[in-house]
């Protein structure tokens, strides 16, 4: 049997902090064999967990005193706590005891920890967060900057596709991504500054570069990785969920207005519950930081107990598919195409 | 009976032309008393007229011998096709025959008609297209710009602002637009350099300034006015196009899968029609050019008669409310606070 994989967990980062992190991390000890130190405040956690009944020995505690909250500033939280359940998590992985960190809190914080504590892979010039999404195709299209970079040089863009195109292959299965570049328009002469200079830096790359592609192509399944900087990924996301969000709302009053409605609801109600699954983005794990020393597994505030189990087993499989010295490797091959 | 607005339409543009455009441009006729100038091929036109009976004395055609197609590209095929039906319509409000433009055709070949031959209203540096997305609270949000220009400068920003102010009163009824700036975070400081800088200029105007909306904010009623980048606004636009098609797809598999979700569809089918019409920005009469002198209205390349009759409707009501004076108007004040 193969070693365990250990994760740290940032048990203290969510909305529903520690309650979720305590049980996705039983259930990842369990479902998937990893190991877990959750890292927050002894006493609550103990507690938290011995409601589950006994401790298994996969799961272990690591203290922290304090914790970043929503409405610090994450690079002044950073320094000023260091004793911060996000700050001591990334220094298990900066010390080996752990291979990868996952956390439910402060965003930007996460981001500041994993770079100022854990470091950059070796010739990356940025970290970025990519978020997959579902296409009609029943697969996935990875979008990345969604955040990290909200201003960004060319070679930031050919990093990301590099990284991107190696993430599309470990953990989306993916054999030969087709690698896109997020503009208005599919000539190559449609764009803005930064895109029209990315273009043909993209197109000298060993990647399956397929051009530009539009906002609808994150649905359509025409790309399998689709690069971006993060200011304008991030609004294609927020968009995404905000419409989301319009459309249950909108169809559920619209549901209600008449009982034959009401009636036809309760008996399509499995097909809304598909489609929502397919949707909800927490239901994947969260968005991987792809380009520092260990994974790094970035969870919406609100997760639950199973978007954390599912950020633990991605987080693993991050390591398992040796990513990272993938994305090295790649990216000096890349280097000598700029 | 107050004399009747002329609309120029161009005929040869969309999809479905001209058959949509005439069928659209007699619908308005007959239902909100504009006068109509169908600008295309003499004979084509008149052929698809007689289909609907007698021709009304409001619709008249202009003869224009060439097209410009959605492969042309744009500032080329205006120079060149110095007969075709996008330029002729502008030179009608040019001229002073019409009061606005309306096209399916080739968007960017409408923006240079429009500019080169219309002109801009005194004051605007670039004109902006503004598109509304239905909101959770039965509004509307303005978004612009989502298209017209790919980089932008902060006093365009401020101008997009001014003229998304006065389009939301006058058309959209709104009485004291809330006007936010699109950005990655609600904080001030949150943003790439452009909204950076836009931020403390827009608070400054006479609006009112919201600050920095997120992109989720398209559908969530926080803001009556956004304002953007073309780049960013148009991956926004074209983000939720592609995602409301992934739903209704992803909607008509799950709901054909078994028997009683086939019964549960049928009886809920009300329901489905009512969020498609929603959400379908075709039903709202396209999307206008701000900043040019005369109404200009930009139909969607898959506009219906409907679409068409709702997109002279809105032309005619940019005319009647008189938007492009209120738009000089408070440039001239907006100038005197930046």
């Amino acid at each position: 049997m193969p070693e365990a994989i250990t994760i740290a967990v940032d048990a203290m980062g969510g909305d529903d902090a520690p309650s979720a992190e305590v049980e996705g991390s039983l259930q990842a000890a369990r479902e998937y064999g990893a190991r877990v130190l959750l890292v927050g405040r002894e006493d609550e956690l103990g507690k938290e967990l011995r409601k589950h009944g006994p401790v298994p020995s996969a799961v272990e505690i690591v203290h922290a005193a304090e914790t970043v909250t929503m409405n610090d500033n994450p690079a002044r939280a950073l320094r000023s706590k260091r004793g911060s359940s996000i700050r001591v998590a990334a220094e298990q992985v900066r010390r080996g005891r752990a291979r990868g960190l996952i956390s439910a809190g402060n965003t930007g914080a996460v981001m500041a920890a994993a770079l100022t504590v854990m470091g950059r892979i070796p010739g990356v010039k940025r970290p970025a967060v990519a978020q997959a999404f579902p296409t009609l195709k029943s697969a996935w299209t990875l979008l990345l900057d969604v955040g990290a970079n909200v201003d960004c040089s060319v070679d930031m863009l050919v990093q990301f596709a590099v990284m991107g195109d190696v993430y599309s292959r470990v953990l989306l299965g993916c054999e030969n991504p087709r690698v896109g570049i997020l503009s208005i328009g599919e000539e190559e002469h449609k764009g803005n500054g930064l895109t029209g200079e990315a273009y043909p830096l993209l197109k000298r790359q060993p990647l399956n570069f397929i051009g530009n592609v539009e906002g609808h192509d994150l649905y359509s399944g025409k790309a399998d990785v689709i690069v971006c900087d993060g200011f304008t990924g991030n609004v294609a996301l927020k968009v995404s969920e905000g419409l989301v969000a319009a459309i249950k709302s909108m169809l559920r009053e619209s549901l209600e207005a008449t009982v034959v409605r009401q009636i036809g609801y309760g008996l399509a109600k499995g097909a809304f519950d598909d489609f929502r699954t397919r949707l909800d983005y927490t239901e994947y794990g969260g968005a991987p930081l792809l380009g520092v020393k260990g994974g790094v597994i970035i969870c919406h505030g609100r997760s639950n107990a199973n978007a954390i189990k599912n950020a633990i087993r991605v987080a693993v499989e991050l390591e398992k598919g040796g990513i990272n010295q993938k994305i090295e490797r790649n990216l000096e091959r890349s280097l000598e195409r700029v």
